[in-house]
């Protein structure tokens, strides 16, 4: 086996290969392990020009790497990356370096940072998005952590990375955790995206009627405006993929029961602990779950099928469908931004918003021409206080959010529930108003658990006895 | 000092003496205990009539009472109730009993159980709602955990409980942490018609510019039908309340900035962990949230002031108020019975949803006339698979959807933001649908990230190539 190789990689999957093979392309010397010697066929096979090879013995593995060792792990995220660090360890030196690539929960990369840092082992967390042509051919990646590691894998991480402009699609995130909780947020905006895209295409197929091809020609187009994005990209050909000699498309034959692997529910939850506001990405969690009872779906649909729809029209629909969906993903993305934002403050990460939108314009699932407002907006102000401020973010948010609210009118006239599209008009309005009905709650939380209240007029905590003085 | 007092209080905020106070009132012999002398001397004022008191002196408390002895603790949930529980251990016997009738966290009161039970520590976790008042005149209450500890508690519980039809609104919940999870689901019912009955309000007062006794009205009429509940009835008299010389209400004065002590966050975290759809909930907690940035929502409102918004029709909206105020009532409860439900499953709760709902009808903020057909619909059908599928609450709910059609319509108009009933109104859509579009969610994700999907004209786990076949 040939020795000094400059970087191992732990996990062949296929996010592991291709990003393996994409690194052996780029002219490294590198090579891989996996308990699974078909993966380390795989990987022979795949790597055949480059000459990449792996190992099923860890210790050959750890022993072929050039000193100071580089070594990443894609394996699953849990239980699985404290395994694989506990084999490592004792055959590791001390000035080593190990990075979690995969979709780790920042606190366990918080926790994996002590504990590595006190045994003198460089470790980061970097997020990786672009899916296995992402990781072979350019992902986004978001390295977190350890400054100094990083820069001993910085070179290999640049040419590997998209580019967008010739700049590369990867750059350091900040301390701790932070690689991974950008990663975070950017797989719940890539929820709440798909979410909206779903919902559209139901308005166009339930409510519009509209033929699939019909429905595939308008992703397509909107994929041509200023809603261009990877997502709308591969939301068009998947309504043109029919299976040999079939007529219908495939999606038609795919089960409405969506998955998930649960950093969109870590998002909104980690949301609600930074009392950010994400509601976008909340209702696309809720949604998958809810669409996961199939049963109890069909149970009530059969209780309420005859609950009054009321007819919309086509021509007044589609006209603001794109609009409205351009309003939703500038708000979906604001949502993102804000809570990166107050994490940042929160967890001391220090975070380049701009840099962070940089990153995100290639290589990754939710990049969007839109991206490029978002870069510019925090260029221009490192410390903008909501993406929907920005001069010209607003503008674009004051010409389609009256498409929004049509949508939303005609979608609740036919009975057809757009949950994101709602959530990102009912967060605009109650964020463009300086005076919420709140008052109200704090009266009521004082009336009924003397929880106090402040006032607008004077300063200081306030309790009343409203029941003996109310006279209703 | 008295001895052999039957149940002593640890913690007398206003919330542990009125509870004491009850307990005396109803003729048990009982003492408190407090480090802060000021809360003793309060008590021994307050309970003057049955010469109830207690010690700053916590041996002395231990010590003045019956063996096994019986403690509660009312103290902020988290890091004090481990440091009361610690400061107690030394001073008890095997097979005394400790209740934490705080708002703690169900996992917090999961790992207490164990800890405790070790020691030969019978304890159970305790939730009780009614505000001060409740406490001291009858509260609803919520334990679970050990069984034979709670019959040794079950005759005062039951005598200071709130009655309804002379039935005591409390009852042995469940096993472990099942009283804690109950009554955190009961706190976020609360945030979210809380919530409903705030955006009420704007609609009125902002969309329909109405004075804010004709308000205040509106709310009693409210009362005084369908929507009958504690909560409405505290609203309508907060909106009558002036103080000495003032023109204006005292709700006018309050800051629109609404606090939460966390119940409502961990209701929707737990709901996300649980795979449960709690989207009305979840959005009241964002709204709370998004009510703290003033700062921000100014400057928003600066920019966004020119946004148009349409008029709406006074009396049209009115006559849908109510209506839409009870469809969005209902469907708060049954995503809250729905957590509960799963809950009960995957924590092996065995919870009796019909006891839960007969025991929220008396002294606890959420308590409403519609608890009466929650608790029906489950004595009639105690795995009914979600509320909305029984037959009385469908047919008030087929009665009142299109009133919420109509109020949302007219929010959306008018760019008023009514979060929770676009949340109810848009999981009911979801929910009557055998069909959501949530395919698309599935061929996206097996496009980019090969997670795979499943196929209604065939069983199996299937991928496609995407890419290579797509020809759009």
């Amino acid at each position: 086996m040939k020795k000094n190789y400059a970087f191992g990689m732990i996990g062949l999957g296929t996010m592991g290969r291709n990003l393996l093979l994409n690194m052996a392309d780029n002219g490294f010397n590198v090579t891989g392990y996996d308990k699974n010697p078909q993966q380390i066929e795989l990987l022979k096979k795949e790597g055949i020009r480059t000459n990449t090879t792996g190992t099923v013995d860890i210790k050959e593995f750890v022993q072929s790497l050039k000193v100071p060792r580089a070594i990443m792990m894609l394996v699953p995220a849990g239980k699985i990356v404290d395994a694989v660090i506990e084999e490592l360890l004792p055959l590791l030196n001390e000035g080593d370096l190990i990075i979690d690539g995969g979709n780790s929960h920042y606190n366990d990369t918080d926790k994996r940072f002590i504990e590595l840092q006190k045994k003198n082992i460089h470790f980061f967390g970097m997020g990786i998005s672009g899916g296995e042509k992402g990781a072979r051919f350019g992902p986004s990646m978001m390295p977190g952590g350890d400054k100094k590691a990083y820069e001993v894998m910085k070179p290999i991480l640049e040419a590997v990375s998209a580019k967008v402009n010739e700049e590369p699609c990867v750059t350091y995130i900040g301390p701790g955790a932070s690689g991974h909780f950008v990663k975070m947020v950017h797989n719940g905006i890539e929820y709440a995206l798909m979410q909206m895209i779903a919902e559209a295409y139901e308005l166009m197929k339930v409510g519009l009627n509209m033929p699939d091809e019909e429905i595939g020609n308008q992703f397509k187009k909107w994929n041509n405006g200023k809603l261009q994005s990877y997502l709308l990209e591969i939301t068009q050909e998947i309504f043109f993929l029919k299976e040999d000699g079939d007529k219908d498309i495939l999606l038609n034959y795919i089960k409405d029961e969506a998955k998930a692997k649960g950093t969109g529910k870590w998002t909104s939850q980690a949301s609600m602990d930074l009392q950010a506001v994400t509601t976008c990405i909340d209702a696309s969690v809720a949604m998958r779950d809810l669409s996961k009872e199939k049963e109890l779906r069909l149970a009530v649909d059969k209780i309420y099928s005859d609950a009054t729809n009321i007819d919309i029209d086509k021509n007044e629909v589609l006209k603001d469908l794109e609009d409205a969906a351009a309003f939703t993903m500038k708000v979906i993305y604001a949502q993102g931004m804000d809570l990166m934002q107050k994490a940042s403050q929160e967890m001391n990460y220090d975070l380049n918003l701009a840099d962070c939108a940089k990153i995100w314009r290639g290589g990754c699932i939710i990049r969007a021409a839109f991206l490029e407002d978002i870069y510019e907006a925090y260029q221009n102000k490192p410390d903008l206080d909501n993406l929907l401020l920005d001069k010209k973010v607003s503008k674009q948010i004051k010409s389609t959010v009256n498409a929004a609210r049509s949508i939303i009118i005609a979608s609740v006239k036919a009975g057809i529930g757009t949950t994101v599209f709602s959530s990102a008009l009912s967060y605009f309005d109650n964020l463009k108003t300086g005076r919420m009905p709140s008052n109200l709650i704090q009266a009521q939380r004082d009336y009924f658990g003397a929880h106090t209240y402040e006032r607008i007029d004077k300063e200081g905590v306030f309790h009343t006895q409203w029941q003996i003085n109310a006279q209703p």
